[in-house]
């Protein structure tokens, strides 16, 4: 039944299963929509969120599946290739099971990390979409943010150019007195364009915009993107898009995209994305795809629409944080599930022989290089020194009063002695522990996962937030850094701490959640610390403020919004077979 | 059975004719398709041109005709207007018609323009996917274009980097040896982004791109879009994608898309857009809707691809070509027909009165500002001085062996003594002259008009470019110059006049068309000379080279790729029902 996941690639496994994938028009009678409910798009649909969620209001909501994962490498450690797993196993079990990941990013599949769509036997397809663009979120995203730019820029040109009396006369829009040397937005690409990382804009004459320094981010990493993943509803959305700050006038006022009298079009352009696209996995269980990656820049969430939707039509709704649990699962807990009212049933903690020889001291891990030959090999020692960065991530979820799953993602060179040491490990620290061969086999290589995974969703928790909303901003960054990074403190820069500071006395802030920004490529905020560092503290340097999302974003050491393009990218092997149409070599 | 075009807005129009507004499933039935040779988007639906073509090549074309213009005031002339209006009269008359528009671009629709939907009654909807993005083909151009981008400036930063030795190492990829001063391509984004015009791009460190200036023009000036427009199918995009000369090397040498080894990867992000997206008018006409506008500074046609496929499933089809007929129309006639081997039944040249006013002396016509009286009253003496212009494109259209139908595009407040002028003037040049009042009653409006296009279609031309391939780059510009513009001749300025000469030595552009850039404001290169200027030479200032879609573009005075958001732009306007999720405001 399974591929041979050895020595197939996955767009070539995905365009096996390609050929039983049921259409929209099926999936609209096995999940018993009304026909309104699915908008089909090519061989994909969107559901209608506002439809669905009103007919269904009255349902119980079925278990609710958050997975995470060890600090990873830089490779990723398989934690969308495990939730597809999971799917699988349920669904060989006879479960009702779905999910909801989050859509990729074409800076990263175009580079080295590949297209996040899972792998091996545990693939959503169809791949193609999945990996270019899908049914367009992300370029709608672009343009409602680029369009705020526009206005920004162009607002500055003219407000230099002309009088207040002709401004009047052209257009009645009062002067916004925008600061140029505090402009917070930058433009976005959905590249890793690090040329475009830092630039000078504006050059020319009179009518050639304003001259300032200006910035290109990944597209993911937008306020947008994180308005996606919290918003409640098409109204939601266009309040919070209404209510992003853009840049601060010259007396320090806050200027919205409603002051720029664009957040209404921006919405206009984002009324699509609000309805998750579906797809499935490679044995066909339903798995939505909304909102976006990097859970160490953005929020990283699936979106609480897809799991709302989720929870209504199926029995097991499984849901994806992004990176490890220091990140991701963090923001599940006291972001997203602030913003939804949603309580998780239980957490899925993914570990891999591979990681966990990283963080007990193997070689580094280089993208686009051959994997160093201790990550081949059985190597005891590495996995034996490395699960400790397991043991704290397990005890993080037990804070939030959940005792997760863990799942020993397993590929197909490990050895049985090495996933021994890892399941002894985590069941000394009170964890359940599965390992599960989904990569290799697909569901028939879960099974053991799916049932502890039932068996803990049976059991119950004491799922509570981490801080109160009231704690004030530091306190809170306190918090996080000592219980779940493990830091002996935070170290806040000067600049940063006033920040804090009027943050916290303002009350207009009082209701904004805390939304880090860290490497998660480390606890600590220096990505080559692997394992559980001690003796260490967390520095801030920037605090951003989404007022479109509410989120308040301490920035922990230097982290780039925009990502690089590598000497050996993926776009050189992606091809189109111009007979069939087919795509090629995505990975 | 009209909307009252003079009380709605045309999204209220829209709107109303969306309520009986097939779907992607009946037109299937409608146009005795295959069920998938549809491949539906939400309520619209993309078209399969390989398999139609496939299916329907050997059955007989319908006519074709051609919708050209004046030159027009910076509003428009209403030539989508005149088309979709046509296609309704046609329709009323019970021919089987359809037609062929282009998507229009985010910048217009977002500053001052509209979105050449059409307007009144002749409109193409529904009006809200047309406006914002379609069916994602320019979303689609954007990425594939900047990932070249990306892949041009990460290489560079690495070239720039790396030895010779490490660049093996790391890639096996060859030092291209990019000169900096010779970047040739720049990014795009689909909207007026005046402060993108010039900029410097790879501040920062070693890590952070390639310092160098750089730019960014509208999507839809892209290359990739000349290319959709004249494309054949996929493996004709994939191989004009690969030529595309993205710089040059030190020594001179072009590097491409396929040098930089991203050309596929390109070609995979497009894969979608060679299937036209099928809309209809508000009288429901199906009509595809395929690649883009801006006839000036780029080819500006609807493409040769939903030009077949129309050709194939209507008895009429009516395609668009951009802009006046000196632009629009010079490029359908020399560039596309050369191309496609497709020959035109008949061209229609579309006036208004309002821009035969202007022609004829009448006050300045400002995008987002009030109209003059003149243009609201009747002024028999602009009218009779201004069909200079309209006699001047006739006379054009008689050079390419086609005798034009002059379509008199009425609006309500033009007078019967001022379409008699234009009448007498048409017809005194030996053209079919027609009114029609489709803006204000649809097809029923439309009628005489209609009639006067199925006479010319029956009556046969004698089509035939206006100069063999075979001649020279200069002397071909000096022909277009004098017998479309009505130059006196043309002046290189030296560095043009160089290029030139090393263009007409390679062979290698033996089989280049020629495709001006020049404003469509004028018939000369200064965009505030109206009517038939006399006495003037057309300056050349550099001739780009698009080695993809094979083009050699002369560029007549100055022309910015990137126009600039004005004062009081669109999207102030534009907005969304949160109820509903429907879009008002737009125009």
């Amino acid at each position: 039944m399974a591929y041979d996941a050895v020595n197939m690639a996955d767009w070539q496994i995905s365009e096996a299963a390609e050929e039983n994938m049921p259409t929209p028009e099926d999936w609209v009678e096995k999940l018993g929509l009304e026909k309104d409910e699915m908008l089909p798009m090519g061989r994909l649909g969107k559901v209608d969120f506002l439809k669905i969620m009103n007919r269904l209001q009255d349902k119980p909501d079925g278990k609710y599946i958050e997975v995470t994962a060890i600090t990873p490498t830089p490779l990723g450690e398989g934690k969308s290739t495990t939730s597809v797993g999971l799917m699988e196993g349920l669904g060989m079990r006879g479960k009702n099971v779905g999910g909801a990941l989050r859509q990729p990013s074409g800076g990263p599949t175009m580079n080295v990390k590949g297209t996040a769509a899972g792998g091996g036997n545990s693939l959503l397809i169809p791949m193609t979409e999945f990996s270019l663009g899908l049914t367009g979120d992300i370029n709608d995203i672009m343009n409602a943010h680029n369009l705020a730019m526009v206005a920004l820029t162009s607002r500055m040109q003219h407000e230099r150019n002309y009088t207040d009396e002709q401004l009047q006369r052209l257009s009645g829009m009062p002067r916004l007195d925008v600061d140029p040397t505090r402009v917070e937005m930058g433009w976005i690409i959905d590249f890793c364009a690090q040329a475009l990382r830092n630039i000078i804009i504006g050059l020319g004459g009179r009518a050639d915009g304003y001259t300032m320094q200006s910035k290109f981010a990944i597209a993911v990493s937008s306020e947008l993107m994180a308005i996606l993943a919290v918003a409640t509803n098409l109204a939601d959305l266009k309040e919070k898009i209404n209510n992003i700050t853009v840049a601060f006038s010259k007396t320090g006022k806050p200027i919205t995209c409603g002051d720029l009298e664009v957040g209404n079009a921006m919405t206009a352009f984002m009324r699509n994305t609000i309805n998750p696209t579906l797809m499935c996995t490679a044995e066909y269980q339903p798995c939505f795809v909304h909102a976006g990656p990097f859970a160490n820049i953005a929020v990283g969430q699936s979106s609480i629409i897809s799991d709302r939707i989720g929870l209504k039509l199926f029995d097991y709704h499984v849901t994806e944080s992004g990176f490890a649990a220091d990140i991701g699962f963090e923001k599940f807990w006291n972001v997203k599930c602030r913003n939804s009212g949603l309580k998780p049933h239980v957490s899925v903690l993914t570990s891999t022989i591979r990681a966990l020889k990283m963080h007990g001291g193997g070689p580094k891990v280089v993208p686009g290089k051959e994997m160093p030959k201790e990550y081949k090999e059985e190597n005891t020692g590495l996995v034996e020194k490395g699960v400790e960065n397991m043991v704290h991530m397990i005890n993080v979820i037990r804070k939030a009063g959940i005792n997760p799953v863990v799942c020993v993602n397993r590929f197909y060179t490990d050895t049985d002695d090495e996933v021994a040491i890892v399941k002894k490990a985590a069941e000394a620290a009170g964890a359940r522990c599965a390992e599960s061969k989904h990569w290799e086999k697909g569901g028939e290589g879960a099974l053991e996962f799916a049932d502890a995974v039932v068996d803990a969703c049976e059991e119950g928790n004491d799922f509570d937030f981490l801080y109160p909303l009231e704690m004030k901003l530091r306190d809170r960054v306190d918090v996080i850094a000592r219980e779940v990074y493990g830091a002996d403190g935070v170290d806040w820069q000067p600049e940063a701490e006033q920040k804090a500071k009027m943050l916290e006395e303002d009350p207009k802030y009082g209701d904004y959640t805390t939304m880090m920004v860290k490497t998660h490529l480390s606890l600590t905020h220096e990505p080559t610390r692997k394992g559980v560092p001690k003796g260490w503290r967390l520095p801030i340097r920037d605090v951003l403020i989404y007022s479109g999302a509410k989120f308040l974003c301490p920035c922990a050491g230097t982290i780039s919004l925009m990502p690089g393009t590598g000497s050996n990218p993926a776009f050189r092997r992606i091809d189109v077979d111009t007979d069939s149409g087919k795509v090629t070599g995505l990975f």
